[in-house]
């Protein structure tokens, strides 16, 4: 491989030849190995495209950049945003904990990128464009990452994470509206219990979606504030008046996304607890798919000695040992997400509680927990619904068995006879192996036409009459 | 210890002669000897008393429970609520999974409560008021359990929690406030960084927790929701017409609380995602406090090898060993109530997870932890706000010396003479052990009156002119 | 009531007159209002105790303190382990991290009631003993309390965890044993399998149990290391030549326990790793025992509509409204623990990585969660196998029912047809709801003998012949 | 794209044309579309090189499988092995379970590339090698998945993990030597305390990582058991005699490490407690590491207004905003790491404890987060090693200043004038900004002569002589 020389404040850096990035990225990229390369998530890029592109506007309109270098700068941003210089971020996760070196692998191959576009060769001569004077200019690291992790947290929750879970909740939503008629027999415990509609059952589902969607969207409002302006401690040194407001409308207007200036920058650099509130719903969100997703799969379970109640799609061969098998694989899936998005939780409490002073170096770490779990849980939504929801059918041979068999229908006895009169009848048949008519009659506690009124599924579904 | 005998759908229990309770507590006493006894929180107790005395007047207007019957309920009740029968619930935690045996606890010591009430004496006779048909009315352990956790929950929150957060908020306010204009050195990766005033930095404290109160208030929505009238399995079996709506109401007037009933019965009994959702907001506070804990306790190292930039009050010795030691004791409370807080959303977030079709069947566990949660933070904050944050006051002295030494005002030069040249200066400074403008000067980068110029820490402090 | 003045370095304090503790444990009292009162587990205290003790016949055999000393110390902490004192330890976990003031709390009580056993009444003289001087000599709360935090979760876990999962490991074993011919249906993904017995079955929960124990168990030498004789930073100012050995050793046959001194002092101070250690262990159980307790209630749901291959004790009725149902209840408050264990390992964790320096000040706050998780897994496990355990039998009827009807029998057709084959056999029977027996004679793939050799569900729970 | 049509039991699909695997990976690779392709980690797929390698000898040692087929299985294996097939293995983590897919995917591309290999073209007639039938051969994905996963993670630890532990290990025991003799402050609670030397404090970190090397290799015998042979559901249906015991030697003869036969399948493939057992160890190491870390940055925070006792490499400009800044970056890249390993062990707990009857399906999550803790923790501790800790040196300066000026060495006068008058003396001092000496002599509680013969910060870092 060959190389060109690149320099900072602490000297000379080889890096390699055809790479737009400079001497701290490539510092980084040695100093830390750890961990696959590149793990730095793409939308951290992304959002850092924005808002440089956001500062280098901010700063023209104040006068304090050119406006050829604004459009240099912007040049670049754009390519970046169309996905044209994916290989030119390295970095890892695991560096510093403010994510300067990423905000400076940005700012390098802006720099870099436009000396090019200029039309000069990589490593000869003198950038136009400055990757701290001019690129970084009224920034810091400590300002620009925080708010490179809202907007890409807030995109990905837009985009992905609310789309993917109101497609499963309106299709779960269509079931329960469905399956409004089908009575079948409760459990509570594991245990047979008093009748329900699987279209109730499906209507607890949407409940539970429709409350984590509502908890995602009040957190919506903190993450939309920037840190940006805040600079070094949050103070906002170096930076022109009406800054922080002025770069955070740019990147609304860039983004299409209703972002503003955090009111206050020492919280904005030195805690992230926007970023831990927003996970917090979708941790609920997580404990919610796995209810739902655990559920589905127990009510799908045999074919032939499991419950039965439900019929879903059968996508793939389930074993490569067992022919003919067909597995709840889409459920598991999303159980395993769920499983993960509780983890990272912990991790984001965990470095959201250690920041220190001015600033929280946990950032990298939270932001890619962030993504990775707004990414699992909708893209796992979407294939839930798409491989399995749409699907679901109820298996009314299943059903019916059950229901018919059931002992806790006695519980519509209660009112009528009291609670142990109706125990003793469940009691006896359970024990005798008798059906609950059988019971009731041999002993002595109602007639046969007082259980024809009384001992009705179908009324046992909405309260007394 | 003397006995009578209770019985149940099972048969005789021998139960102490002197407490109210029945066969079934006595049955959970035997069978679920895990850890202390009477672990069930006494705040779930109290809700069920609310509930209780509701659901007896919910059933009286239907027409179904006899007046005096409703009265005699709502007496004991009364006297559960003023503290009178506190050694009458014995049960733990860790027993079924839907509390149905504190239900039935509760159920049985209002019947023999009242049947004592009415001068009969316990054990003689037969209750006028029946357990099940009467205390248990229109409810189900599926139903009461879950609304008791709602009730409890709620409670403790607007009582103790953000009573106790705000209280916190509004000393860090005045501080923050108090402290505006002194000008200190900040910290960035627990290095030197450009100054801020300590005011500042308490605003950061202030919007963290401003923060945390409104992502908890977010909550209360979904929170005030009750599961009451839901029965067994969601569907309201063995209710009147209207019941769900009115015991809300009524329980709503006895807290004072603006409770409503839960529109969907069935995600209430067989998820507790308001529980994990509110959880998550405590969890949240536990975050910003325990960085806010932990800043104050570095601010106030020393007494002459720390940072030392704050005193705190000297509530106690703080050594066994060590004479004249004084430590943050406050601060060390509170971080581990945020530890604790952290592990304790895990607890539910698991619980939460795994019910089971109509009910979950963590309901115990996420309730004792939510309700300790709830209370440590509120008692905490309280606790440091009196014997720590209160008493909070700079240490000028040393505050001048850091910020005179700060090798970081050279940011200021950045767009003077850009950010590699004020390298050169600070980069000359600490290895020569120099002052910055000692480096500066010999540096020939600017002149003397230049550095008095652009080098001011009280310019600093919020962007540039 | 009544208040008698003590002092200490910081002054004058009043203290109830009747109370045995002194100024910094009433300070304490006062300064912390968190929680629940007396929250420090007795264990703790009692560990105290032990070493109090310990240091004073240490002390007395280097010469530093008088044998009349050392024997009314010992006196006081006798007392203390019979239980005599317990109502003179009011203070709560949510105090200084490190311990120090209920260390306080027994070097007063201590000095106090060994004043009251010389013949003098509290609060009038000077007591002979002195709570720092004597009864805290050589000794710092920064040793002693970890010291407390091994001796307590040490004795806890052989005293109690241990026992407890060994007795239901026993039980698992011998229904292993007991139901090794029982031939069953498998299940994985919650679908039909092959077969295996339910003796096989309850062996993978024995295997489980083993390994926990074994796990438990690797982590005690850590354990059993004290950190007594580091005092104030782990160089073990202030104390006698030999006095950590020695004090190790007496604690060791006070306990009789294998206690020895920590090799490393700075780590025993400033680190809780060997808490962090036999916590990880106990979650492992707790991972474990949800595993076991979840299969076991999904074995034993129905009566009728539920899975029912093996029956559970009935120990109490089920519901409040549901007459005669009988519920896995001992699974529940099993799963509740190992919920609770699961968080409290995360609070462990978070406290453990916290430590800063020479001190780690998470000390209570860990000590209280390791002293839960062992009581709770022990109990429990004692609990579970009492109540449900020893009483587990197989339901023929259903196990004989799933078998039969199993299509995944087929599997053992691989050797002979192929995959392929065999999953056209199995989906046949599966669409046209046939048996795999006609499946397999209507599509022409085997002989009726033929499917009898190969297709027998005894010969299919041990590898091929 | 062009593509080719290959079939499984379910039917046709159509697969690119120029990749090995065949229909049930493509349909995985449709069904499962959730977060970036291919994250199934690599080190699984090697894993399953070596086992389905092993199961081929195995089988024809055993008679049921022609040399022919084996050399050819063990031919493609190895150029997995060799990293020559590294994109035929497009899953991802989030798919069945079981893993079953990924078992697929291996199946299939050996299968084709055996085709391939033979001279045959893809796509065109019908493979010699059958990917259930003949790679598959006696294995099932229930028993192979796992098996991979203690492959993976065995290999993980012993060649990543434990190398970089011990790398650490032993720099930092060598700096604990070398900074014997260099006396320095203690600090308990973040506060002054008594005198110890940098070396003892560095020992207490080589202690730290001893326990956790240790804790962590007690983990890998219940690792080294393999559940191949299990097949199905534990049984072992479907292999010849001798198999399991034969083919995890043969896995242990390809690898080079101690593997052997699970003695309990049942546990093997229904739990995975190895997997929530080695990565409780991690989770310790984690917890350590954090504590080591962030206690390096404190002691090197500066580096004019910090604690500056040691001075750590400076690797890359610290800021883009502040010139000259230098941070303790690695320390950061270290303790998010920790967070990561701590929040992945709650993932894997998670997913540990909802195992279903004979199978758990969280498989591939806890595969993938073990994986990811084990190779982040050894790379980091590499990374930390390299380019932190063989470079930390004693800032003798800070260290002298803060030594000279503390207060803390008064508790060198306890056992001469007692714990009450020392504090005097420490109060006094502290309160009017003297030196303890003047202190002392003012209260006239010792002389001059003394006070040099008892205040001896190097005699107090031993215990009493």
């Amino acid at each position: 491989m060959s190389y060109r020389i690149e320099h900072d404040t602490m000297g000379e850096v080889q890096v390699p030849a055809d790479k737009y990035w400079g001497a701290q990225t490539e510092r980084s990229r040695n100093n830390f190995k750890i961990g696959p390369a590149a793990s730095m998530p793409a939308e951290i890029i992304e959002a850092f495209a924005y808002l440089k592109k956001a500062a280098a506007y901010t700063n023209a309109d104040a006068g304090i950049l050119p406006t050829e270098k604004r459009d240099l700068i912007a040049q670049v941003c754009d390519e970046i945003l169309a996905g044209q210089l994916a290989d030119q971020f390295p970095l890892v996760v695991w560096q510093t904990g403010s994510g300067t070196q990423s905000n400076m692998n940005v700012n390098e191959v802006v720099s870099n990128r436009a000396h090019v576009i200029q039309g000069n060769k990589l490593g000869e001569g003198k950038p136009f464009i400055h990757p701290n004077d001019d690129v970084n200019k009224s920034q810091s690291s400590n300002d620009t990452y925080p708010t490179a992790m809202h907007i890409a947290a807030y995109k990905k929750i837009v985009e992905v994470t609310i789309p993917g879970v109101e497609k499963l909740r309106d299709t779960l939503k269509a079931k329960a509206e469905a399956f409004a008629n089908v009575v079948k027999i409760g459990r509570t415990h594991l245990m047979d219990a008093t009748p329900l509609t699987l279209g109730q059952e499906f209507s607890g589902y949407v409940a539970q979606l429709d409350y984590g969607l509502k908890a995602l969207k009040n957190t919506l409002a903190h993450l939309a504030e920037l840190a940006l302006g805040g600079t070094a401690v949050g103070t906002g040194i170096n930076t022109p008046k009406g800054y922080a407001e002025t770069v955070a409308k740019y990147i609304a207007d860039f983004t299409g996304l209703p972002f503003r200036t955090a009111p206050n920058k020492f919280e904005a650099l030195a805690a992230h607890d926007a970023i831990v509130e927003s996970h917090g719903a979708l941790k609920q969100l997580a404990v919610s798919l796995h209810k739902i997703a655990n559920d589905i799969r127990m009510l799908a379970s045999g074919p032939r000695s499991g419950i039965g109640e439900i019929l879903i799609p059968e996508n793939e061969p389930g074993s490569s040992i067992m022919p003919g098998k067909v597995n709840p694989t889409q459920c598991e899936a999303l159980t395993m997400v769920a499983a993960q998005v509780i983890g990272n939780d912990v991790t984001i409490s965990f470095g959201g509680a250690n920041g220190h002073y001015e600033l929280n170096v946990f950032k990298p770490v939270m932001a890619a927990n962030f993504l990775q779990s707004a990414q699992l849980i909708g893209d796992a939504c979407i294939s839930f619904n798409e491989h399995c929801a749409t699907g679901i059918e109820p298996n009314y041979d299943g059903i019916k068995k059950h229901l018919e068999n059931s002992l806790m229908l006695v519980t519509a006895l209660n009112p009528h006879i009291g609670y142990e009169n109706a125990a003793k009848i469940a009691k006896k048949a359970h024990k005798e192996n008798k059906s609950l008519r059988e019971a009731a009659l041999e002993l002595g506690l109602l007639t046969n036409e007082q259980f024809d009124e009384w001992v009705r599924p179908e009324d046992m579904i909405g309260g007394l009459k």
